[in-house]
């Protein structure tokens, strides 16, 4: 029965290569007015989702996630229309040039084909990874939490209506329904017909795909980020950054987890950090040395360094120099977002150049890793491998290329 | 063990992060020197493994890629000069803008990392990744084929002495001396050192490596490959077109293994092909329609149309249009290279456009598809996967980039 879905999908993923842009508009406009026309519909499959939660007991966050309203649908739909606005990518044609044999050699941006997309409880990503893999000529087979299978049972319903609506393959978007957890894993060897996996989850579940499939996929989302105070450095904009970077947001993947202290100014800084962190409710857990500056701070655990906290919990390490900071990072950084806060150029250059991760920054936060702030329009992933793409993955990253080679009946001699 | 060497691979690719171009050039210069330097000892290891060779029965053609000279460490030596006059992809800089939240946001090609390649008996392969690897500043773990052991042991050795003369770590460059093939799968689990696995070998090492990897792999170097001629054909330009692919070198991937042909013009066509090729000892295999055509046409094997040939065979089908091609290919190709054979330039398009393939051709042999022909200057492998690299991989494909974000201590709001 997989096989049949990734099946068609293959099928579906040839005639959407040769969909124009304004044929795939038309879908994403006929899914949004078709979400929008259906609301009642999808509304009271999202409140099945949501009594079985509470039934089974599933937390007041996790039930935010799964929850669908007028209200969101809008805004679900607002983002299809941004989708719809992004410029699109395939299609573009680059480096050519006549070659010395004669050959005509042009590459040309291509969809990438059949994009496996594997997820947890929220019924938007649905429509966002349809919309996405849409707008760039790909089919996609989704597998969402089966916490919200009602719903996106609805919703691909009305996806698809809205497809064979303006003569599209309604098989551009599935949804693998049974949820038996082994389908996982055989999801995972369909590299006849899936070319790409994208898990959108926690670690467990990128570890079950990196180990399982036999198809590329982009693991990501996992952020143990760090920052670094140098010691030369603007201490009071320092706190203000480190603030930003593990409080605005500390649930997700970009804020930050460790913060690594010159010992030069870990005296006059740490006090200051504990005062003004303390006050936000971030529990500070630090090494011995900085337990002695400031006795308001526990002991980290054994693999503390190697948490990604999720929480208002920060680790502190007093570190002797910019090369110390970078040999932590490189042995504890999950290569997503690392920053260094300096006055000194020359610490910053180093620092860019030898921490390999995603996006590097100076004077900023690691808060900034993301899509939307990129100015991508779209956030297909954040991906923490080095293949394919980096960081913050736009559409492009849905894209591959092919090369186009012409000529008058040319042979190679 | 193992680890030890992956380890060492990851510290020493971190050196590389900081090396310049003219620092990377002076220890490939250095690496040529030892080579030139030290002829006698790598011919005496060479013998040994062409002794031992003879002595295990290989057939010529492998004595033959085993066989080092005098000659063919001249032309080695060449190669390393072509890289060393290479443009150094690494610390490019490029889609750099000052986004709306005030951040200064660029990339930067960096480095892999460490890249592990799997290949078989050619000791100057050892020295061809050796050389893109080092240039791109990247560290590399070598598993050559057991026959070529001895020669690949003393090539080694030389590398990291040059290594060492001009202050590298040696490490740069590694060799999985061990011949037992547990090793290969041990070496496929460690995503925690290396980046990137490219298996240089046949099907079932490349099935190995996608079943058994935790850690990216560039399948590919399989190639079956398709040609179309199409109904308004030049027929005696498409015959040398395809001469030039069968012919030319039977035995590589970028060879043609099946030819579509137009019913329209099979009646006339086929008989001028067979007896065209005949002369040339390639031997044919064709679906019913061509043997009613040409009786000197053998009838094709059940799995013929999945068979990468190697040899001067060739499949043949006769296919109702370009529609039907297409559908052929999609069924068929390993997505390497094919392409049509037409004067129909709506024909030609479609073919572009619907058949997905690495490289697509209008009226040119396949066997352009490699990295020299196609201007890349060196060739990593041939990609017949769809994420980070198409295709003949250059350079450009040994490395990614990095995000990297400066601000003025500027947070998100």
């Amino acid at each position: 029965m997989l096989t049949n879905i990734a099946e068609a999908a293959k099928l579906a993923s040839f005639d959407l290569l040769q969909a124009s842009t304004i044929q795939k508009n038309a879908a994403l406009t006929a899914i949004k007015n078709h979400i929008l026309d259906n609301k009642e519909t999808i509304l009271s499959s999202n409140e099945l989702d949501m009594n079985a939660g509470r039934t089974n007991g599933l937390n007041e966050s996790l039930l935010d996630r799964l929850l669908l309203t007028s209200e969101r649908l809008d805004a679900i739909c607002a983002d299809i229309d941004t989708v719809i606005n992004l410029d699109d990518p395939v299609g573009a044609e680059f480096d050519g040039k006549q070659l010395e044999n004669g050959l005509f050699l042009k590459k040309r941006t291509v969809p990438l084909g059949v994009i496996g997309v594997i997820y947890e409880a929220r019924p938007n990503v649905t429509i966002d990874i349809a919309s996405l893999t849409l707008k760039t000529g790909n089919a996609c087979i989704l597998r969402g939490g089966k916490e919200t299978l009602n719903s996106n049972i609805t919703l691909i319903k009305i996806i698809k209506q809205a497809l064979v609506s303006v003569g599209f393959n309604e098989n551009c978007v599935q949804l693998i329904e049974d949820p038996d957890r082994a389908l996982i894993l055989e999801l995972l060897k369909m590299d006849k017909y899936i070319d790409m996996i994208i898990p959108r989850g926690g670690q467990k579940l990128q570890q079950v795909c990196t180990e399982n499939s036999t198809i590329p996929v982009i693991t990501g989302g996992i952020g143990i980020c760090h920052l670094f105070v140098d010691s030369d450095v603007d201490q009071s904009k320092a706190l203000a950054v480190i603030e930003n970077a593990k409080i605005q947001r500390p649930s997700v993947c970009n804020a930050l987890d460790t913060l690594l202290v010159h010992k030069e100014v870990a005296h006059t800084f740490i006090p200051k950090l504990v005062a003004s962190l303390g006050k936000k409710d971030v529990f500070l857990k630090g090494c011995p040395e900085s337990i002695t500056i400031d006795k308001r701070i526990a002991p980290i655990e054994i693999d503390g360094y190697d948490t990604e906290w999720l929480s208002l919990t920060l680790g502190i390490k007093v570190v002797d120099s910019v090369q110390d900071a970078i040999l932590h990072i490189r042995a504890h950084s999950t290569a997503h977002s690392d920053g260094i806060l300096t006055k000194n150029i020359k610490n910053a250059d180093l620092f860019v150049m030898a921490v390999n991760s995603a996006a590097v920054y100076v004077n900023a936060s690691t808060r900034f890793s993301d899509g939307s702030q990129f100015g991508l329009g779209a956030e297909v992933a954040v991906s923490t491998q080095k293949l394919h793409a980096r960081g913050p993955m736009g559409l492009g990253a849905l894209t591959t290329y092919k090369w186009i080679g012409q000529g008058d009946n040319l042979i190679r001699s």
